[in-house]
């Protein structure tokens, strides 16, 4: 491959990496929105744990679990290369990957969507997780787990060859599965484990709404997040190739924006009112539904995945209420629950579409769902056990950002007195 | 075209794209920051709702209307290749668009653009629309008024071919009028239809100020849209042609900052104190002035033309008080009275500069003005004999957020009590 | 060089100048956040003003005055073209700056670098430095003496040619010197001049802790500088080079997350709390730390060297309170302090690694101090003692935003009362 193709893959690649990482600010935002103010800086304490942490666990050890044997000999921690510059042979060549980005543009990519998968328990933990604990938690799931589920598929494991009848290979595009439902496993498990919030449920099971502190982060929040996502699908073609990386942008945007309109309606017939929180959960809803199949399907497909995925997500996130399971985001609704859809919509729309790769999504839905919570359980019920997972009440009604941290998210804010 | 400069050019289309997407979230932040916290979600809402529906109102139609014909028997709608992948012939390949980009790019590109128009209305009307009237008003001004004006010029229609002279065709590079002052004369007609809001005028006709409720988010929306304004003037060059992209992105740079200065200098001597909101719409003033002409002038040009921009909107937003019309985030001044003199300014400066040029300027500017202004009437007009345009005056008093969203913005927001 | 290499090249660059603008928005957030709400216009409006003042200063004359010579007799003010856009010539070929970049995207993305020189010091000067006198100082200081030190270095000057045994020039690949110390030294010197804000120490000299109005801002700011050192350190490579680009990236954000937790564990250690902030400081001075050698170090040596930018961090924190250096936002350890750590650095880990490299990283710095320091001491001691530099005591008491502006931050902010 000549030089210029080479650069040119590379810059988008980069560019990419740029925009998931522009995510965490978008997950940031989001959660801190829909929490109260009580809670605020540690759920941004939290965030810019995973997103420093995460990286270095990716560096230490996750990206050489999750892409093994690539070049031989290479398993192992802290392989950068030693203390020198030398890059690993070919790695900064076009004969890597195929000419479509560089070694270091790899590790970096691979690194940032690391980070999200605990990004998005973060969110459904909210408000009453110790700080510790969810630490511990952070660090064996991003640095083992998701690596291992991620090598399954993308690091060519047994999920990439997975058959059955015509169908072969499991298909995730970007990580409808390997991503948004290995974040939001665990934050089912999570959320089962340490209960709904004091005041959440009335003794006969009616959910209470407990309204977050600011709408206008939360909005900046998702259109970040929507921005951030040209980045995780685009990103996910692993090159710059025009027809398939501009076929994903338009692809994911429109299932944004029909997931956003469809729960904005289903909503408003439901409820009777203009509910901006289910509009912007609704865009989620339909982002993680392409995600999975987002260089398969054409527009028109998009739009009829996402409108879907919107409509899955009101009634997700009523279920879950149902089910006394208080997640205050939203997370598991829009990562676990539309995650699932859009892994097996690849098995009813687009160009794979067939029974037979129907079949192998499910059983990929099912691989990863059963790993993923019982690895969540085990390591969550061990901390449960030993260190605890969940602040004292006295805590939880004054908020963990004095207790934890020993200050306010708004210290010096008062009101205008001019 | 080689693949690489094919690729390039395609990357460098679908990065201005995001950047185009992302001045929702800056138009979002100015515009809740102008206006008060009790009309916010109500705000945040309609932005939503201007790039769901608007994307998916290009996708059903608009991009068809806008450009139609560029493959025989291609009108129509939902035309987006069935429910297979297949592209259209030839549409991602470097013979589409001179290679500048994929069919793909160019429809999410202008569909982002599309969006934009109905933006700037919704700042105008804002405290006091009523929020269906405004989702019909959006529907058919996006859906339909838009991508008319646009075929004009940019779908090869007459003002493309308008002659007087020696000058051989209306230009307008990135959209001052076929963008910012179809936005603007809709809101111009709005705000007048509408009337101001209660109390912000006395009743021989003195203008209070009614403060909005947050500059910091407003700081924040200019500098999202300046950078925004990168990927909407540097993305017109409809290619990363090296000098013309280049040159794009520092006359627009150049013309935001000195549409910033002059505001603020006019507005210091105007009225003796640093006044933080003029300064920013100086900066809004410079860049709407300089689209029209950005990859015309030379650096010095832009310079000259901003500073002209900063000064004329400081003067018409105090005429636009003096008309007792009330635009709550300087959206007309911003939008049209700078739009028009940007568009106007291609007569004057630049390398197209002439006499000829200027008339065939003023004719593009009367057309779209005439036509935007007679449209946005009748709709707005019907809206409000039939539905109504303005919210009664309790729910007006008392916010929209709580009467049509049944929520506030900042529902958990309270002073630090440690 | 073929068209498609150089449109590739020019088209990262052109992002990564976006990239450097859009960390004014970062700066912003993280000055108001950790700050007071009276003082938020205040600082709005300086952020304000470096970004467009700057620009115009370095389109006037900074550009020419940092890279003088490179075609003869071009020296001198507004020589961007007259008023036609002839660009010089071959600026916009290939043969220009090999092939990296155009002409005018070389001035953009170094007038970018230039705003931010000024725009550290307004962090530590905020919340009692007159706002006239932090225009007239910034105007002096970006317009002459940060590109006068960068012509040393950038512009092929003494530093660039320094040798000392075998080390043969002072390295700052992206400016920990060039950039951050010369704004440091000129915070540390302001500082210096104005004196604490009131109340910030006690008659023994203790520090009380005056805390911000907004840790969301605070980490939104530092997400997005973190965002904009892609472009910063990316962009720094001046062109698209596959290999440097992404190793740059990956140094940098592996220094950024070390720095962030070697910071957040030491504070932890000495304060027995989970301190967002000394997080968050602790990723900047990771930032920093990396910014001189980005792109000659493994990811090993960039953690390393971001871990101990973190630890030096919170220990120059402390130490500048004792010094009763006042510094409400911690630029100058984080600029100055770790700025000199990453470019001692450069001597010390990496490709250049030697004691004599070591001397000349020493000299370079104490050449860029010496005369930074020189010359912000006789400005802004001539400005103390005829402007003045300090707000009288009643406007410090009762915010700058009322007396400079006369306007509040959120004017309309009101607690929730339905």
């Amino acid at each position: 491959m000549e030089t210029a193709l080479f650069t040119a893959n590379n810059i988008w690649m980069m560019i990419c990496t740029g925009l998931v990482f522009f995510m965490h600010l978008g997950f940031s935002f989001l959660e801190i929105g829909l929490t109260r103010q009580k809670n605020t800086v540690n759920i941004l304490f939290k965030n810019i744990f995973i997103i420093t942490v995460g990286l270095l666990l990716y560096y230490i050890g996750g990206f050489n679990l999750m892409y093994p044997g690539f070049e031989e000999g290479d398993f192992g921690f802290f392989k950068f290369a030693g203390f020198g510059i030398a890059a690993p042979e070919g790695g900064m060549t076009p004969e890597y990957a195929s000419g479509g980005y560089t070694w270091w543009t790899d590790f970096l990519f691979q690194g940032m969507f690391a980070a999200t998968a605990a990004t998005i328990v973060s969110g459904a933990v909210a408000e009453r997780i110790k700080l510790q604990s969810f630490f511990l938690f952070t660090i064996i799931y991003v640095g083992l787990v998701y690596p291992i589920v991620g090598s399954w598929q993308w690091g060519g494991g047994f999920l990439s060859s997975l058959s059955y009848g015509e169908a072969e290979g499991f298909y995730d595009f970007a990580g409808s599965t390997l991503v948004h439902s290995v974040g939001g496993w665990a934050a089912l498990i999570a959320v089962y484990l340490l209960g709904p919030r004091i005041g959440k449920y009335t003794e006969d099971g009616k959910a209470n709404a407990i309204p977050g502190h600011s709408l206008p982060f939360t909005t900046a929040g998702v259109l970040i997040l929507w921005l951030g996502w040209f980045g995780f699908n685009g990103g996910s073609v692993l090159s710059a190739d025009p027809e398939l990386t501009s076929l994903t942008l338009v692809t994911t945007s429109l299932a944004a924006a029909a997931g956003g309109v469809s729960a904005f309606i289903v909503s408003y017939l439901k409820f009777k009112n203009f509910d901006l929180t289910m509009f912007l959960n609704g865009i989620l809803g339909g982002l993680v539904s392409i995600t999975a199949g987002a260089d398969q399907m054409s527009p028109n497909e998009a739009v009829v995945i996402g409108l879907l995925g919107g409509v899955i997500l009101v009634f997700a996130v009523s279920l879950l209420d149902k089910l006394l399971l208080d997640d205050p985001v939203g997370a598991i609704a829009v990562h676990l629950i539309t995650g699932i859809w859009g892994t097996l919509a690849v098995g009813i729309f687009g160009a794979m579409a067939s029974f037979d790769q129907f079949v192998v999504q499910l059983a990929g839905v099912g691989a990863a769902g059963v790993f993923c919570s019982v690895c969540g359980f085990i390591i969550l019920f061990v901390i449960k056990k030993t260190m605890g997972l969940r602040v004292p009440r006295k805590e939880e009604l004054e908020g963990l950002d004095i207790h934890e941290h020993g200050m306010d998210a708004y210290p010096d804010f008062r009101l205008n007195q001019h």
